[in-house]
């Protein structure tokens, strides 16, 4: 199998290269043309084996692709957030908390290499890029709004999660062959801070849907673009199942449109709520989202089985709530708990602590606060305490009622948690490949990048040299005058001039302009701490 | 390879073989001369990775073999008590809590077989009686006492695990070559309610031993008892470096020693106080056993290495405390997190909770309290609430004060605990095999016994027809009057007759009496509920 592109030698790009060495791996893999990464956002043990008893204790479709353990840390901290851990994932570097597709700002944790200074958050490919440079599709599934942090980290490229204009504009020009999730709010010119109209730039260069049936209806063919939601999908236990597509549908339904290519693709799929409802120790929202999840692992599995091409690997970013089968309440009666114990009232659960603020008025009596308690989750004893807390949770309306909620039942139910954050605890890997080639044994997060390259047989180093060159100094080497247009200050545009041409390069977007004329770049420009960073070819545009 | 032994059609013992079938794995594995099963009791993957992080994130020994998951629940509960759950790891049953060895007297979890009447807790073989009969030696490391659960149920049978004066004395007649760990006050006759001298028995049949120094100046030929504490051996955070033998230590002992016998063994090593210090919510005493564990298992892994015939398997049998890096004072945090913060104390720990009531006089003042736990954790702000509290379990005596100091020093870790009890997730599984031929995936617990005899070319079912016979109606069918000999009520014997041939069989021994002749059998004679059962071999005593 000979490397598709090959920059080393062409290019003396030094720097960054110095200061970091991608991680390799313990097992050599052959070649496969597809990888499906699915990632249960935030997922304990707990919660998995939880979600299996609620189903009576039958398989899920992850259990037999279980091969080993993860490293979840960053950069800088011993647990991690989601934007660097899917950093890791996506691009094989340990980031810093809010850090989406960049190096970090800084190091700290044992055998973290210390940041080369003006390396700090300079950009870094991530394994999309680099399979679309060899021809692959790329497609995002997930329940959250595009710009969050995990669909951002295969997408985008920004020092901190919150810059949701930057990360979605980048995530519209980046390339993407298939994106289903939440989100349209933030495409609209009305909500962004640079008025850019992103959800007619997505309709003239995509199929457009924001419906389940409009999903269904697809036929692969183009790109396509579906926003089920302004922000984010309602949890599966909320969702409205006629109109609401559920993940294994996006699924389904990505796979399908991105497996037309007949040179592959690579596909990410969040269960992005798992990690939600594990932050308001919602048990409820959480087993329903992961045997969502589970469903959509069933699906890609499926397919892989057949397909016999296609590697899928299965993995959460980190803990989260430090969820357990098992309280305060059986410190000495945890031997004899039976199904029954734990699941009287989940199963009698009929919404996620989140939607109860739309059954419970905001001026609702105790009496009211009681049925609605009594007939949504079969609790018949609130205390008046726990009235109280509701009541005062829908008066303000936050801290949501999932907060609220989630432990009155995980309390009844001999569920523990240990805090409403994430957890530092190593996860676990499942994977599934054709030739049962994958590694096994404990990796580090960034191991998964380099192992979804490797399948792919694509470089990430190259394909940084390639897209993220730093351009001020390149462009001033060959002679040009540079500035930075801040015309519109939330638009901000590299200009380069030389003789008669001027190239201009607007931020998060794949296009230049030569003088007049427009060109397409492989891949987005991105503007970060005062420094442009272009793709070599966007540099060659200048003779 | 062909089967050393086959029952199958020779003996048509029909019965609880109809009502539960062992397991089958989903690969096939060749077979070795020797595997290793270490358990880390207790131990959730919080622990783990902290105890990780405590060596600054070098990679534990353990770490490389991590290639799957297991499923802990007993035959009648979500959460597993260690004695059931070892004792699906050896017979490869799901049993209740605190049986030992036997079939559960009921089921009731899904998927788990009802009992057959008449069949519950029939004594089930485990993998190492089926070893010992193609003349492998066996041997138990531990750091509790002997008749403990985890040991039991790889040497005894009982409905009981608390009936430590039964399952001592069948440990004792077995025939173990190798047993290094606590509990010589549970073998003298003073403490045992049968005044047998078991003490006596093993000083005739191995090499006893009580101290580290006999531990290392030991050489292989001969079967050895080393018993090194009354009871369980200290926390190693609290071992005597030079009295105490280290877990790991015993583990190359027992290896030199297992290895000398060309046909191979079978060894099982526990970290059993891992455990302990989980139920205490004790991080320091946990983290530090966890590491003298991975010790043990370096120790086994680099045996095997060399070897090329040996398995090794590492598991631990169920979740215990819930233990997090994370809790409820990083909710908003927790990204932050530095190794600092975390082992701040733990770092400055010098003892364990355990031990502290060693070092707190029971009429302390709260200025001496407050000085010994400066000293010995580095925490120089303890309340006036936690004081009280030390004072008080000091006073006591119990409960321990590792219930009182782990959780102070949790508190101020950012470790997050969810109860005293055990927990219910599934639990990692790492393997090391000579030929990379162990299963991947989610194994039940009662899988690992398969497992272990797969690699063994044994076979327990068939163990089981050959070692436990229900005697009486076997005796009965021959002719013979038999009669329960309760003499001695704590001594009961099995005595059968016919003609001029009385037969007796001393219960938990594996010697039986031809009037007066000794005959040695290769199990131990077993009473429970009123039934006993022998080895085949001790039925044709009766012509």
């Amino acid at each position: 199998m000979k490397r598709l592109f090959s920059f080393v030698g062409l290019f003396l790009v030094v720097g960054w290269f110095w200061g970091y060495k991608l991680p390799e791996l313990p097992t050599k893999v052959k070649p496969v043309k597809n990888v499906i990464i699915l990632i249960p956002d935030g997922m304990s043990m707990g919660g998995y084996t939880l979600a299996r008893w609620y189903k009576n204790g039958a398989p899920l479709a992850m259990d037999d692709m279980a091969c080993g353990l993860v490293r979840t840390y960053s950069s800088d901290a011993v647990i991690a957030d989601s934007a660097p851990a899917a950093t890791a994932y996506a691009c094989g570097v340990k980031a810093v908390t809010k850090n989406i597709g960049v190096m970090p700002q800084k190091a700290g944790m044992p055998g973290v290499p210390a940041i080369v200074r003006g390396e700090e958050n300079r950009p870094i490919a991530n394994v999309f890029e680099a399979a679309r440079l060899i021809g692959k599709s790329t497609g995002l599934v997930f329940t959250c709004e595009a710009p969050h942090a995990t669909p951002a980290a295969y997408s985008a490229h920004s020092p901190d999660r919150k810059l949701y204009d930057d990360i979605l504009e980048q995530q519209v020009y980046t390339g993407l062959d298939v994106v289903f999730g939440g989100g349209w709010k933030f495409m609209t010119s009305e909500t962004r801070q640079d008025k850019e109209n992103l959800l007619a730039i997505v309709q003239s260069n995509y199929i457009y849907i924001s419906n389940r049936a409009q999903l269904l209806a697809l036929r692969p063919g183009k790109k396509v673009w579906g926003m089920f939601a302004p922000v984010d999908l309602p949890y599966e236990i909320d969702r409205d199942k006629e109109k609401d597509p559920s993940l294994a549908e996006m699924t389904a339904k990505a796979i399908e449109v991105l497996s037309a290519n007949p040179k592959g693709f690579v596909l990410m799929v969040e269960g992005s709520k798992i990690d939600w409802a594990a932050h308001a120790n919602d048990p409820v929202a959480l087993i329903h989202d992961i045997l969502a999840f589970d469903e959509a692992v069933r699906t890609a599995k499926e397919f892989a089985q057949k397909d016999k091409n296609t590697v899928v690997i299965v993995l959460t970013d980190h803990g989260n709530g430090g969820i357990t089968i098992g309280n305060s309440s059986s410190d000495n009666s945890y031997d004899k708990l039976k199904i029954h114990d734990v699941f009287r009232f989940i199963k009698s659960a009929k919404t996620s602590g989140e939607n109860l603020k739309n059954l419970i008025a905001s001026n609702s009596s105790p009496k009211e606060i009681r049925k609605t308690v009594a007939s949504y989750y079969g609790i018949p004893d609130l205390s008046d305490e726990e009235v109280q807390e509701i009541q005062k949770a829908s008066t303000k309306g936050s801290p949501s009622l999932s907060y609220i909620v989630g432990p009155m039942l995980s309390k009844r139910s001999y569920i523990g948690w240990t805090t409403h954050g994430h957890t530092g605890e190593d996860v676990p890997l499942f994977i599934y490949s054709p030739r049962n080639d994958h590694p096994t044994g404990t990796l580090e997060n960034t191991q998964i990048a380099v192992l979804t390259a490797n399948y792919l047989r694509v470089s990430l180093s190259e394909t940084t040299r390639r897209l993220f060159v730093e351009a001020i100094p390149e462009f001033e080497k060959k002679g040009a005058s540079v500035e930075t247009d801040t015309t519109d200050p939330n638009n901000p545009v590299l200009t380069v001039k030389k003789g008669n041409t001027t190239l201009r390069f607007p931020v998060n977007k794949n296009i230049a302009f030569i003088n007049n004329q427009t060109v397409t770049l492989p891949g987005v420009t991105v503007y970060i701490n005062k420094k442009w960073y272009l793709s070599q070819d966007g540099l060659n545009l200048l003779k």
